[in-house]
């Protein structure tokens, strides 16, 4: 085999067996095969779009070159995870983790880091004192076991294939291909062996996808390979056009994570980890219909054991329980104020995640620091009513060298309009794999 | 500017400038831009294929990535030169350089080696003792001013780019791309102040390009280029379906060359010639039209100044006159016979070259040696009317090893008809900057 060979083949739009997709990546990953061979092979693949059989190829070559964690014997019963295509305010994993879990559904997750305008959950977990992202794979497992949900970053050598193939594709104008996109996110996914997953696909101006479509084809892609590749896959496409909740930033974040699960949480934000609970309740058999598994995680918020499996988590993990109640938030507060009447009609949620980053809240680079205190909490989002001086939202900030500008962002990112405003849908779309509904 | 937003806007099919083509290739030259991120772009390239104007851009800034040589005002009047993509028994140049200087036009031409089925104007010069082909850039001008035509290697390092493409795209299955292919072969081209330029572009079973709508593409990108870049260019499409000719190998084509300028050409090749001659001629400012120019080709065979061109240009550049006339032909000949009787109705000219270049007159590697001494001579072409028994051609062999396997393979080149066969024409097409006539 000759990887040029491999390559004029897709350049032709032949269909590659996954002899020829793991010589290539294999070699690729061994150093056996150059940057330059494999860019001009993902550029090829941006053209002629690898098939479905060839995109599960690719992400199972993939997910095996490096460790894969298979705790299939390891931990009792159905075990899922859940992944979003990032977003801003997107706290869902702290909520959705112990809800699920206290239905009994082992919550066995890998998170990751903010990068830009959307934060990460492992940031947000930093917020409560002592709490260790950083797990064995034993003591992992053994959250996982004893507690039914564990979140923890990358341990070991999970993926290398798509470490280096992402940094090729970001200096080769090769990122963009929904296969390719869809092969990376799925082979980390599948390095654990979680039977259950649901795919939560951001969608709208603070999503990497801004386009409904383009945001289903995904999900789409996603929930193909999951099906060939004998795992139980959901997708939602759901709204990120504005902020999701009401807080953006680590500590402010995870605190409304608690109010949510307190009871106190916003409408989307709870709306969201109904439907994508439910139907983790569902795949994991302990739901006979959407409607029950719904009503089975709200009523672990309403009952406090959704609150019990967090703190037990962050017990586990090693936080503070008295930090998770207390977090830690910039006295620094300035209230942004609406400069007229009306109903907000838009949020830019792409530059309220950049203006939170700017507070330090997100990190510009991969190297940069978090501030785990600033951030916005929203008083108003899409269909509130306004009126002239009223607080939109606050600012918490540290430092104020960018105070300015981002209060002049924050301002801009808000449309106001004369006349009433419906308040949006957060589910846009499901992908089932037989079937798309749109909502 | 940034090579991977240079590869992006190529990828969504956007119109590159000068200044970007620029940015990307002398960046590569110097080793700035990384052979991953080239890759990228040529791969895009050949999907969202570059426009003439693109091409003339890639073509200039790969043209002066090296030594130009302009001898505008160093050689006296209109100095032309013509390209063959390559074919089996090629040895127009060694025939037309002659005619045309014969005329008072001056030739200044550099020319390759042979490669694989295709032969080179270098090896057949060396077959005469003490010619010279690596000519300084100074006694090259002399040549030329002197006798008009003078014919060597590439001498110093013209276009660099194009090595260091061309080597890049073999390995990443960027080679077959119809303005990629005319950049690198007009930036060679136009390297050279040459005013006036004839392309021939072989098509057929012993060409690069076997369609000949490619070919004529192929053709009419080459004289766009050249013309964006005010030079003078034709391009004629012509026959490789069959050897040109009735000779394949070194010393044996400078033979019929030398045979052609004194008045015992075969048909094709004195076609071509004339064809290829007439319109440098008319180019020149030489003939008021086609039909003079060719005439007067046809004139400088009949009087013999062609040959005394060959004889004062193989002189100048050190080569034995005594040699040209009694050149060395190996003595261990095979006549290989028909073994049934009919019309030849095809002969194939990439298996017969491959043949030729089994018994060493060709080179299956850059790196290989080449026997001048043997080849093949041919008795029947297509239309020719063979008695069984009869002579189809003459195998010149040094050594043994491959003969039988030669003998069957050029058995098999042939193929007979039991009705009469007409005899194929060598002008397919012309293609000039405005019209395109299919002959």
């Amino acid at each position: 085999m000759r990887a040029v060979d491999i390559i004029d083949k897709k350049k032709h739009g032949e269909e590659l067996s996954k002899a020829e997709i793991e010589f290539l990546i294999t070699g690729y990953v061994k150093g056996e095969i150059p940057d330059y061979q494999m860019s001009a092979f993902l550029m090829a693949c941006c053209f002629q779009k690898l098939s479905a059989q060839e995109t599960t190829h690719l992400t199972d070559v993939m997910r095996v070159s490096g460790d894969v964690m298979d705790f299939s014997d390891k931990i009792s019963g159905y075990t899922v995870d859940k992944h979003s295509t990032g977003g801003v305010g997107d706290k869902t994993t702290l909520v959705l983790g112990p809800l699920v879990a206290a239905n009994g559904v082992v919550v066995a997750k890998m998170s990751g880091r903010g990068l830009g305008h959307t934060g990460g959950t492992l940031d947000k977990l930093e917020s409560i004192d002592g709490l260790k992202i950083e797990l064995e794979e034993q003591d992992f497992i053994d959250i996982a076991n004893k507690v039914g949900v564990a979140v923890c970053g990358q341990t070991g050598n999970v993926v290398p294939a798509d470490k280096k193939l992402y940094a090729l594709r970001d200096v080769t104008a090769t990122v963009e291909d929904v296969a390719l996109i869809a092969a990376s996110i799925m082979s980390k996914k599948l390095a654990l062996s979680n039977q259950g997953l649901v795919l939560d696909v951001k969608t709208g101006k603070g999503a990497f996808m801004k386009d409904l479509d383009a945001s289903i084809e995904l999900a789409q892609r996603m929930v193909e390979i999951g099906t060939l590749m004998d795992r139980d896959v959901i997708g939602l496409v759901t709204d990120m056009d504005i902020p999701l909740g009401k807080t953006i930033g680590n500590a402010l974040e995870v605190q409304e994570a608690l109010e949510t699960l307190q009871g106190n949480g916003p409408k989307d934000l709870v709306d969201l980890c109904t439907e994508l609970g439910g139907r983790l309740l569902v795949l994991a058999n302990k739901a006979d219909s959407l409607e029950e598994g719904k009503s089975k995680i709200l009523k672990s918020i309403d009952d406090g054991s959704g609150l019990k499996k967090l703190e037990e988590m962050v017990e586990a993990q090693g936080g503070s329980l008295e930090s998770l109640h207390n977090l830690k938030i910039s006295k620094n507060v300035f209230e942004l104020k609406s400069s007229k009447s009306g109903w907000v009609q838009s949020m830019d949620a792409l530059s309220m995640g950049i203006a939170a980053m700017k507070l330090g809240a997100g990190r510009e680079t991969k190297e940069a620091d978090v501030d785990l205190e600033v951030g916005l909490k929203l008083f108003k989002k899409v269909g509130d009513k306004v009126s002239e001086g009223e607080a939109l939202l606050n600012i918490y900030y540290s430092d104020t060298s960018k105070l300015e500008e981002v209060k002049k962002q924050l301002l801009e990112s808000y449309t106001l309009s004369d006349i009433e405003v419906e308040q949006p849908k957060i589910i846009l779309a499901e992908v089932l794999k037989d079937k798309i509904v749109k909502y």
